[in-house]
């Protein structure tokens, strides 16, 4: 180990997961780049002597949460869809026009302060890298801004300015449906082709930006450009996202237009070629066939939003069954909390199943495995399994505290701490929160 | 007005909920009794002169919440369920295997510290008042303890310890099922008979304990006894509650023994008779005749509890529409946050109906009959109607706030405050509990 990698700071605490294990008292060594050195026990031989040791006391440490789908801007509509008046957003469909009438107002100024908010709820709640699916691209009308990336590069310095990872999910969006252009309130969100669209996604890559590529959803863009997003990213090693199977009505659009299903169109457009390349955002409304051809591929879960809006439940046992790695996501931002988002999974299967332990790992374990679709398997569905969603060497120190002096722990044995937090928790008892060893939190 | 009545203190805050009223900035007046005297806008003529003047700052003040199902000492078992292991709660009557063991080693002494707890809990999440739907009353394998009322006094002292008000609601539990007598874990919460049970309720009503009177379930006792216990009920106007139609085998098994639904049992043996009188704890599967049925009577929704035991979603909407008053509890307490629970029930029925606004009331507003769902309708339930539920001029000043300093909250304009707590927030925010005018968070 060179001297500019000696250790600078040692962490311990009461417990903790490091390389996806549960540990009792663990240390962990950072170097002065925030890198992971070394792991241990405290009390063993080889914790370093010659570090600042900090103490974080009576806490849980954990690898930072991985958000692997999120519109921050939506947060400016939290609490303001629930209620009958002149608009009436009693469906997905009507809450979608008052989502759009809040993104038609946005400029680059408010469009950074409303991420810049969301990203710091984000942090708080434990959060250190967070996959943002970003669609507002260009001016209200859809002419372009000077920079054609004005409004993306606000959403990379808002994430900077917090401190938190970004994965930027560059979205595609080219029509209304398959029968309409796009309206027009999604104008801002409609680039003049696929073409138009890799220029800007090429020159956020020369900014080195990490992008991942996100074609809308099948009902906004036509299957040639799909096939074009799909050799750009395998090309590049690029994520691919999309919203898939949200609602029913996006089943039925497809089959009217593919004469199939959302999924076999992806899959038939060359998405699920590369391992674990794709992420299917909902997958809600899938079949056992759908479920299949994603067996390999990601899918994106985000409990509360789709109570909210009223989707459905993610199949979470079925795609597992299918060899489906299940991710979470934040989405609508209504709820900034992935512990929350991980614990509905769960639940919503047990309300869908009318049965326990829904989600168990291998071991028996709930706890370990509902963290780790919210940290490891979001990494991996953003490109970033060898940097977050765990805490080991060679690894960034990124990472979070769960308070055990909150009441809410009180009395509970440490072989249950991680299921209590994870089976009936929030994220309100998240004490300390670290981003490549720097305390943001 | 007496000097005796005259206000000791004016509470201010930003925001409230007066009289079932959305009002910005409120203030009530308290006196030295804890009972509210007056009630305002700040800036209008009444406000008290002569009072000491307390601005709780930027908050919401909202009546206390009522928490209308509990079982506190279930709070020992948090985040003990949810593995695979020697015991495999992977159903609700396995998980309640676990929950048996918990209740047959419990102390006099443990269970004080365990109630103590939950309630502790409760008063900071903004509960101020709560139904204990006791169950444990004996010595493990049955017998009574010197004082046969040794355990429920021992509830009554953490309620009084911790400062919230409780409505104790007396178990009375007689047998495994119509084919099998208690098991050995359940001879501790079973009576010789309803008279051995009914002397208690005497016995703790002569103490002066507000008592509601609870027939564990169909299952666990028989007709003649739920009769003489709605007899009692209906001559003492104390309130009736139990569980119903909580899992699937439940209806089997009453539908063996009685020919009938639970719910059909329950109104043939007098429980409708009184309106509201009643309350229905869970109900989840009910049909649309059980529904009419229980028709001015009270459900008791738990969704936490509901999901976590696989038991499915209390039809919100069904029962709402036949005329069903909802109530909220916490049932195991394994979350204790009324505000989720209130948030799950109107999730669970988007789920349901993939439809969005499902319990929105006759303004078309959401928070509000949400709220109310966690206050007034538990209040009438307890038979604390006249006591607990609301703010307004008469009643105990019974209270808490949100803190609307909390960056949940920010820039979220007025009007959607209350809508964006009970549609997305949970209890973190709760800043100040008072119970009869004291502060007690």
């Amino acid at each position: 180990m060179s001297a500019a990698a000696e250790p600078s700071t040692v962490y311990r605490a009461a417990h903790g997961v490091v390389d996806g294990v549960w540990v009792d008292a663990p240390w962990l060594a950072v170097d002065a780049s925030g890198a992971v050195t070394r792991t241990g026990v405290v009390g063993d031989r080889s914790e370093p002597t010659d570090a600042v040791v900090r103490d974080l006391g009576p806490v849980m440490l954990l690898p930072g949460l991985v958000n692997a789908h999120s519109h921050a801007f939506q947060r400016a509509i939290r609490g303001a869809t629930h209620r009958r008046g002149a608009s009436d957003p009693s469906s997905f469909w009507s809450w979608r026009e008052a989502m759009y009438r809040c993104a038609d107002a946005l400029t680059p100024e408010s469009i950074y302060a409303i991420t810049r908010r969301a990203f710091g709820e984000m942090l708080r709640a434990g959060i250190t890298c967070v996959g943002e699916f970003h669609y507002i691209h260009h001016q209200p009308g859809g002419q372009p801004y000077d920079d054609a990336n004005a409004l993306s590069l606000q959403v990379v310095a808002a994430a900077r300015d917090v401190g938190i990872r970004l994965v930027l999910l560059e979205v595609l969006y080219l029509r209304a449906d398959h029968r309409t252009p796009a309206l027009p309130e999604q104008q801002r969100f409609c680039d003049a082709g696929v073409d138009a669209y890799l220029r800007r996604v090429d020159d956020l890559r020369s900014r080195g930006i990490q992008v991942g590529l996100a074609p809308h959803s099948v009902r906004a863009v036509p299957r040639p450009a799909l096939e074009a997003v799909a050799r750009y990213g395998h090309a590049h090693g690029l994520p691919l996202h999309t919203h898939l199977s949200e609602q029913p009505r996006e089943n039925e659009q497809c089959q009217a237009e593919h004469g199939r299903s959302p999924t076999a169109v992806f899959a038939e457009a060359g998405y699920c070629e590369r391992p674990a390349g794709f992420t299917a955002v909902h997958a809600v409304h899938t079949s056992a066939d759908d479920q299949r051809q994603l067996g390999g591929q990601h899918v994106c879960a985000c409990p509360t939003t789709e109570a909210d809006l009223g989707d459905g439940i993610v199949p979470a046992v079925d795609l597992r069954e299918a060899g489906v790695h299940v991710a979470l996501g934040s989405d609508s931002n209504a709820v900034i909390d992935l512990v929350q988002e991980a614990r509905l999974l769960e639940m919503g299967e047990r309300l869908r199943g009318q049965a326990r332990l829904r989600l168990n790992d291998e071991q028996g374990a709930l706890g370990l495995g509902l963290l780790r679709a919210a940290t490891e398997t979001g990494a991996w569905s953003l490109g970033q399994a060898d940097r977050s969603g765990r805490l080991g060497v060679g690894r960034p120190f990124d990472a979070f505290t769960v308070g055990l002096d909150d009441p809410f722990f009180h009395g509970i044995a440490p072989p249950h701490l991680l299921d209590a937090l994870m089976c009936a928790g929030t994220s309100a008892s998240v004490r300390h929160v670290f981003v490549g060893g720097v305390a943001r939190v």
